[in-house]
């Protein structure tokens, strides 16, 4: 194998892939890189066996080959290194790789210890807007529980629903639900947490669509010259929908920006109550209320001017209302309660794809 | 006591003397920062015991008085309202804080369990330019040692010599010295390292001169309205300057960001060696080059053209090398080195105030 690439190429394919690799001791294999050369192209790729992440370079091909590398020494030397090409040069599972007046020998182990790139067939496939997915992503995947105790709920939900696509993720406490777009295909697959945020994060930059593919057991995202393929996680998930309130005894609407800030005030004296906080609408005033209580510390009332519909309160934990206002769009949002069990509900006023809900805490 | 405050003011004045509450948790009135009005200015202060930070910000005083608050939640509070007047009202112990729409009672102690802010008086007093005392601070202070066994070296060694102020500091394996000013006092206090990363930090952005007073056992950087005071090490500073070579038998110049690259890209293969990279120069190549070598890896020899005065090699550890080049002005150095076992100095070609010595490694 010998062959020569641009270090600017290397470098973001060596970034995209290597972060994958070594997750598993036991197969010191999976510390490394593939390379290997395809007529005119090099590809780099990396897997811990749930994750793949592969991805073509242009490259000028002297001669054939394939070779494994260690992926953390690699992934620095190349980043490194100057501007320009760099050769690499095979010689047993030594690769030689010279750059202006940098050269090295990375000792390799032989490509066909690695484990065979995952094939996908018979596969389902959609084709969305880069920009639109990474968004529902990033505004759904923070909920999914960390918990393994309940696999499907450590994924994010990717289904049809009435002509649309979504995405829904729930730990049990809270839920995310985004509609994607509009549909014809019927479509149901758990897909891991971690396969999403690696899609967001290796989203090339020039990249306007996204090709999702889903099999039985996988699924792919295609994304130009990078292409992310995963296990789903098996089981069915949560029928949440019922969940989902379709009207609330009381509402209200808020500046989100305000809300955020009177929510995180609140948070501060709420840190030995577990973040718990109250949430009081008064109808008379015309305003909502936030109330938290530390007993050594002290006590703190902030509140903005509103138009509640009702009086009611409700307590909930402090950090979910800050995530949610993270993740929702817009200005302005309205949310709506039903009293202290009930589901707490919070939309944006300018864009009607997400929804969160917050389950309300005991108090 | 009863005052009204700007939520800036009071914020950055909480944000620069917050950072030392909160270390001893033997005594618990170390936690809070100290509030007492002084005539139409509020003093907000905080200390260690090793060090006491102090600021005043002016505000409409309705009448006198003094508590403390914990700083933590009284910085994130403060921090977190909105632009705009904030009340403080005392009650007892409790503080009453008012903004706009926010509404807290923060628990204190009384302010005669807090300590006594330390006075200094027949001090010596220097007047500093800030930004060029900042700078020589930042050259100097992160060679300091971390390790208590010789408490002398973990401070930064304040001292005339020649007509000069100079800043030096060595952990006994590097030493970095900067002349700061021409003076005529004769200064010598060795400062504790985390008071001269503390003077660093809070200095007010507007601040042009930090006027500078040692008495025997103490230092105050006064920076506009913020004052610095600690204690001062006792002991005595090693004789550093004979270990600083006259003249070398080996030299180089370098433009500082290739040298810098060559010595990066050789650390990413002496990991495994502790860091230790070997640098050589060949005169009749014209170049000087660095070897690092890590055995399960591989290995790496990468050259920067020069024209070095005599042939000779050095090993190093490059952890040190990148953190000379990151505190070293100019884009070209000039080192200098007697062959393995004596000290490599390393000068900027455009500033003849900073010199950094480092120990090589026995190989």
């Amino acid at each position: 194998m010998k062959l020569t690439v641009t270090q600017e190429n290397l470098s973001k394919a060596l970034a995209t892939v290597g972060k994958v690799a070594g997750g598993k001791v036991s197969l010191p294999v999976l510390n490394n890189v593939l390379l290997r050369t395809d007529s005119n192209r090099l590809l780099i790729a990396a897997t811990n066996l749930e994750i793949a992440i592969t991805q073509y370079i242009g490259a000028n091909v002297q001669s054939n080959g394939a070779i494994t590398i260690p992926a953390r020494l690699m992934t620095e030397y190349v980043t490194n290194l100057p501007k320009g090409n760099v050769t690499l040069e095979l010689d047993g599972t030594k690769l030689h790789i010279n750059a202006d007046n940098f050269h090295s020998t990375i000792n390799g182990m032989a490509a066909d210890e690695f484990p065979e790139l995952p094939a996908i067939s018979d596969a389902q496939s959609l084709t969305l807007g880069a920009a639109e997915l990474k968004h529902a992503i990033t505004q759904t995947v923070f909920v999914a529980s960390r918990d393994d105790t309940r696999p499907v709920l450590t994924g994010v939900y990717c289904h049809s629903h009435d002509g649309g696509l979504y995405l829904a993720a729930t730990d049990g406490y809270r839920l995310a639900e985004r509609r994607v777009a509009d549909i014809v295909e019927d479509i149901s697959a758990i897909i891991p947490s971690s396969t999403m945020q690696d899609a967001v994060r290796v989203l090339p930059e020039d990249c306007k669509e996204i090709e999702v593919m889903l099999d039985s057991s996988q699924v792919r995202f295609l994304m130009g010259n990078v292409e992310i393929t995963s296990r789903l996680i098996d089981g069915t998930f949560p029928d949440y929908r019922q969940l989902i309130p379709k009207e609330t005894d009381i509402s209200f609407s808020a500046p989100k920006d305000d809300f955020l800030r009177i929510v995180k005030v609140a948070s501060l004296f709420a840190r030995e109550s577990g973040g718990s906080i109250t949430i009081k609408t008064d109808v008379a005033v015309g305003n909502v209320s936030i109330h938290s209580l530390a007993s050594q510390l002290g006590e703190n009332t902030s509140e903005v001017a509103t138009k509640p519909t009702a009086d009611g309160s409700v307590s909930l934990n402090s950090r979910y209302v800050v995530d949610a206002m993270g993740a929702i769009d817009g200005s302005s949002i309205t949310i709506g309660f039903s009293g202290k069990l009930a589901p707490f509900v919070i939309r944006s006023d300018e864009d009607d794809t997400y929804q969160h809900i917050i389950m309300p805490l005991k108090s």
